[in-house]
């Protein structure tokens, strides 16, 4: 029987070809053209869950987005994990930016680039390499269920759905929830809590149709013009959202919470230049970097439509401009109020003959986890025997927008992964650090193991 | 020997295919990929040329874009018109709001929809068939010359060059523009100034590689909100352009000019409503309209660049954005000057973090005409004997970058046009009016026949 060690030892080439294979599926769940490789990306990871050894693989409401649904050998008296994770990928735009295409993956120096590689298919597939290893070593010592989705990057519809209609599935002694990274390299962490989103799309029409700017340009609104104008309205150039009543929810963080992140080997200077790329760093100067980036609502513009952004010079007045804009919410504000907050921020700036609509396109509220139920110490060992330093407690600034969902029949969840900072996940050259996926199996292996007391 | 007026009476359905013929070419210079389409818009264009008795027809200088040189039978001792016009069109976009398809020519209600139906090639045809029209009914009464181009939506670099080299291309007695437009319908017009253009690309660079918002969002900076502060400040919501000394030059019209505008048949609130489609004008309120039009420069954003603008919900910091932006220039107004004062402008209101270029895209010089030459008075009484109304002296606040070049040889140059306001030249549905191409051959070929004397 191989320990974990021996099994990452030994199956290591061939772990990595098949990690190859489940990258090379563009699995992206925004874009409808892309429907059928979803699905093949959730028949190539049931497949292994089947090879493995689970008993039962099912592929749930959804032709296109299935929802995996598998469950390990019984091992009866033993407790139940629960895996989350999800299969679909972002779009991999800007394409011209990647090294080597977003869906052939490629090594470099350690590091495995390919869309996906970190957020989620690398960790997710760390998860099954870890049960298919405690496998190989015995019977199964827990329960374990599979809960792979893929709608994770849209919203999570199927699964929301699901899982209004049979509650059950969720009924655990732990959810285990790898979509997450490492503080920093050799600093595992546990999150206790997550960011919320409100994704709108601000759309603006000022005339009938687009117009010649040679023969209207001087008095015909401008749809970018009126955009671009609410756009810098609603923050300050210090940072400071300018949305009435926005800040009023947001509970700060403990004192001993900010103790704790203030202990973390942060150095503002590298992360600016390193991690960031930047030379400097926005939003509100008097709050540290992670309260900003962990504990603050932030807004952002994503991107803007409409007029010309062809090549050369089309003179045109555009009669519609859009923008997509999101807000990450933070504990205690609500996706809801925040919308209705946003939306009257927006038409309070408008000009009247501008016609302006805010629409939600994706939403999630702020989580909050408490880390003291028992599997927490668990995590924290493993963590510990293999990378020798336990798990520091963080936020995340992301947001999982189903998390909220997995906890609703008790269950504790455990926000984790084996991701790095640096692993430009939503990003051109998104990778994950193999090395990271080697130790996920271990630690992960271990966890179960601990779980069944061992 | 038919009048001109028989002539169209009995050709008409034939010249309305060959309209129909042009107008399907999609020759849109500004895209590479149709370049093919350009070629074959001038070969049709000089076919037509030869059929109507053009001993010389010459495709000068450019293989994907020629410039059309066409002579008609030499008339010796008489004088020389010069006919300028260009075949090329804008791109169709937004191509969504075409009732019908941009390049299969539609009539609805006695107008002719197509891209380019009278930006120009409508109206180059009518002059076209002017001339064919007088050759059928004897001799050539002056000598005619065509100057045809296939850049004129792209800055007309190839007949720029085409005339440094060879200056005595515009010798002539006059030069004839048929690219512009009656001021209203029943009122034809000759424009006494064009306004000049500044059209650049501005890009805006924060970071390194685009980053997740949710990991980021907070304090990395973010390429569009720079972009869109920057937009913003460049003018104010009463529409005062803050590019500092970018007003100093600018020569007000005579206040006789401005008498006879106001002279003109000129409805703000119809020409709000109907013309624009909006609900309110923009601009500097204190001038009124047709001087915001005409002699006042703009500034408009064409469209913005960068980030993610697909279906669903992406939650990038875009590290690149670009916008593309225009300002118009009225007399006195240079170039190079506002060029640079605009760069100025935008390097101050850019924040130190951000790398924010300033790139000159498309450009022309603003012009005026003197109106006082003797080709006046007879474009003024052909277009009196065709529409009992004689010509209105206005501007336009388009631009032809070639016409100051047009001008180089001395001859005057006739900025007029059979297009009627409404037309949407550069936007969705453009059209021309069949009527009034029949009373461009008919006043255009009376023309002709006026500057020979007869």
């Amino acid at each position: 029987m191989p320990t974990l060690e021996q099994f990452v030892a030994r199956q290591r080439s061939r772990m990595l070809d098949e990690l190859r294979a489940l990258l090379s599926i563009p699995s992206i769940s925004t874009d409808p053209s892309h429907d059928a490789d979803c699905r093949r990306a959730a028949e190539w990871l049931g497949d292994q869950l089947e090879q493995i050894g689970c008993p039962t693989v099912e592929y749930l409401a959804g032709d296109s987005h299935p929802v995996i649904w598998a469950e390990g050998p019984r091992a009866p008296g033993r407790p139940t994990v629960l895996v989350y994770g999800h299969y679909d990928v972002q779009p991999p735009d800007p394409i011209d930016e990647w090294v080597t295409p977003p869906f052939e993956p490629t090594e470099r120096n350690g590091d495995l680039f390919a869309r996906g590689a970190t957020d989620d298919k690398g960790q997710v597939f760390a998860i099954v390499k870890a049960f298919e290893a405690v496998l190989a070593g015995g019977p199964a010592p827990v329960n374990v269920r599979f809960l792979i989705e893929g709608q994770e990057e849209t919203g999570s519809k199927i699964l929301f759905d699901l899982l209004a209609r049979e509650p059950e599935r969720v009924r655990a002694d732990v959810v285990l929830v790898s979509d997450l990274h490492y503080y920093a390299p050799g600093w595992p962490s546990v999150m206790t809590g997550l960011r919320g989103v409100c994704y709108v799309e601000i759309t603006v029409r000022t005339a009938k149709t687009d117009l010649h700017s040679g023969l209207y340009g001087g008095v015909a609104p401008n749809a970018h013009e009126t955009l671009v104008r609410i756009l810098a309205g609603l923050k300050t150039a210090k940072g400071r959202i300018r949305i009435p009543g926005l800040y009023e929810a947001v509970d700060r963080p403990s004192s001993q919470e900010r103790d704790g992140w203030n202990e973390l080997p942060f150095k503002e200077r590298a992360f600016m230049r390193d991690e960031v790329g930047a030379k400097a760093l926005t939003g509100l100067e008097r709050y540290h970097v992670l309260e900003r980036l962990w504990a603050l609502p932030t807004l952002d513009i994503h991107g803007i439509r409409g007029g010309f952004t062809g090549e050369g010079a089309k003179t045109v007045i555009p009669a519609q401009a859009s923008a997509k804009v999101s807000l990450r919410l933070v504990p205690n504000q609500k996706l809801e109020t925040v919308k209705r907050q946003l939306t009257r921020a927006v038409q309070a700036l408008a000009p009247r003959y501008a016609q302006v609509d805010v629409e939600l396109i994706h939403g999630a509220d702020p989580v909050v986890v408490r880390t003291d139920a028992p599997p927490f110490a668990l995590i924290d060992r493993a963590f510990r025997e293999v990378e020798r330093r336990g798990v520091t407690l963080t936020r995340s600034g992301g947001s999982i927008p189903i998390v909220p969902e997995l906890a609703k029949e008790g269950a504790p969840v455990i926000l984790t992964g084996v991701g790095l900072p640096d692993d430009r996940l939503h990003a051109p050259n998104e990778k994950i650090n193999l090395a990271q996926v080697w130790k996920g199996v271990r630690v992960f292996g271990r966890f179960f193991q601990l779980m069944a007391g061992k």
